[in-house]
């Protein structure tokens, strides 16, 4: 399985991944499920997928492929003129690749994914998107200003509770390390390091990334704090009697 | 979809079941998907169901039938010797529905079921069993004391972190209206009223019994309450830095 969240703010869109991928829980591994291409001063494009890795990681390539070399290679990701556009393509990519590989025959399902994307060009508004596997795609709005894929149920508790579109870079940050934490401590498919991405509107430029490893001293102290913490809210609440 | 947890603490165990059932979402009802067979002094028999309704009502009226006229209708639940054979019945019950409803050609997956039964007999101590659709079933122990089935993950985080065995019967209630609530606000699939019932180690007597409504005022607070509980406990965490 996988984790990512993409969370739309007033200061601008926060990205974060886990890097576990399973087959099976015999055969884990470490891959980055975060892509972004930045073009100073003109756009910022963030990635986030989860599901198949054959599919996502030729996903990514052949978007990745088609920038490098934008002479021959259109559409691109860096000369789309709106983030719609972007989704779009990013969207038949999907569509693409998952078609490629059940010409064989194979169920569609096997080879499934979902994608985050999220950014923003100069002369529009950041946006941010969730891709299906057929390749069509919804928006964050103000009702609905952020996007889970892969294992979201364990973490979705505390952002429906504590998330404020008002939240600064680090405390957004913070909710998705509690978010993150939550389902690493009741599932093996989602697990450290995790990779953060902050993109401040009108930016366009990259204004924090990194990963976050199993000894980050910032996510020890709150893995290990949230539990006394919940079980402080817990004690706080009033009673149930019979 | 449902959720049901069975809690073993020091003092006995604690059930809790919700009582939405869809097929789909446009076709939601209100079930009791919790039983209790007592014999005051000798016997009580805790049993909840999640999964296809039929399967689980077909399992719970063939036990129910065999324990109404136990002269000719042998093994039943009130005649078994020990936890473990009640539990065995059930699974077998369980398995010969699923069985019976297959042999139509139908795919077993369509009419599982999973179950959980705790209780206690008279000359043995209080056990806490989950059963899976094919009759087999394991159970609760010091490790691993509470069991979950149906839409299980949303409302774990909280039964992780903040269980403890020395729990009273109120705040484990508590502990796990926080969990169903947790549940409730994330999906469609579970809601109130919730049913509980607590079993207090020896008494061989229904300890406490209800049902918890939308009008409860104690879930309100609770309900409430958490999500302010949950900000104040984010918000005592020590700051992220980047």
């Amino acid at each position: 399985m996988t984790y990512c969240v993409g969370l739309k703010l007033d200061k601008g869109i926060l990205f974060m991944s886990d890097t576990r991928t399973n087959a099976g829980v015999d055969n884990i591994s470490v891959f980055r499920k975060m892509v972004t291409w930045e073009v100073p001063g003109e756009r910022v494009i963030t990635i986030m997928t989860a599901g198949n890795l054959a599919t996502t990681q030729a996903v990514i390539s052949t978007l990745d492929e088609r920038g490098k070399a934008p002479e021959d290679r259109a559409p691109s990701l860096l000369e789309e003129p709106t983030m719609f556009r972007v989704a779009k393509l990013v969207g038949e990519t999907l569509r693409d690749v998952i078609k490629s590989q059940t010409d064989t025959g194979q169920t569609a399902d096997a080879f499934g994914a979902t994608i985050i994307v999220g950014g923003q060009i100069a002369g529009s508004e950041p946006r941010l998107f969730m891709i299906y596997a057929e390749g069509n795609f919804i928006e964050a709005s103000d009702d609905t200003p952020f996007f889970q894929i892969g294992e979201t149920k364990y973490g979705r508790p505390i952002l429906v509770r504590a998330y404020d579109p008002a939240m600064s870079f680090e405390d957004a940050t913070k909710l998705l390390l509690v978010s993150f934490d939550s389902t690493i401590k009741a599932n093996l498919s989602v697990d450290l390091p995790l990779d953060y991405m902050a993109y401040e509107t009108d930016s366009f430029a990259i204004a924090q990334q990194g990963r976050i490893t199993v000894d980050n001293p910032h996510f020890k102290q709150i893995s290990n704090g949230w539990g006394d913490a919940l079980r402080a809210a817990f004690a706080s609440l009033p009673d149930f009697k019979f």
